[in-house]
């Protein structure tokens, strides 16, 4: 029974799009990631994706429009909507769901490897 | 799909340790409440149940010592473990879990009904 500090826990990742796991409950994980540039567009057949923006700015591109986010904002993307969250600048952003979804099929661009870059637009 | 300005929901709370459910995600509930004073000593035996502070500070008492806890600090309650949140001044928090808890059961005072306040020390 340890407390987590969100905002350092964030500030120690590597990986942009990477999700560290910093608790769970209830049959959920809460995750810390950082943001820039854009994942892949996915979507969680099975699962819903809740987003809490820490720092920063990150836009959850959806097809049906663009849902903007900062700091204390909270979005819950339903299962089987596709996505691509997106940050012009680095975010950092707590995540909660039942999986670790920072994997390939789960829009996880191939640049991040490594704690890679994006490509220059 | 609608995001919430967690911060702005729980600035209209009427009631301390009241929660609003604002979303909900895999079988959870998130929700903004705000605390002044203490609850009452409580357990919840079938589930875990995680305080986010928005604002503030927030002491989740437990039996073996104090979690002192500040903006952007998460904590779990495991299942089962007696606790009593504090806020020495008001604060605002997110909770995380299943169901609504901010039950006489589940250590609401009864100061608080009707937007009340803690009585004098």
């Amino acid at each position: 029974m340890e407390k987590v500090d969100l905002a350092a826990e964030a500030a120690t990742l590597d990986e942009f799009w990477s999700q560290r796991v910093v608790a769970g409950a209830n049959g959920n994980l809460f995750k810390v990631a950082k943001g820039i540039g854009s994942t892949t567009w996915h979507t969680h057949a099975d699962q819903e994706e809740t987003f809490l923006v820490l720092a920063g700015q990150l836009t959850i591109q959806l097809r049906t429009g663009d849902v903007d986010l900062g700091p204390g904002d909270l979005f819950v993307v339903p299962r089987g909507v596709e996505h691509c969250p997106l940050a012009r600048e680095e975010a950092r952003f707590l995540l909660v769901g039942p999986d670790v979804t920072s994997t390939a099929a789960g829009g996880k661009p191939a640049w991040s490897a490594a704690a890679g870059r994006p490509p220059e637009a």
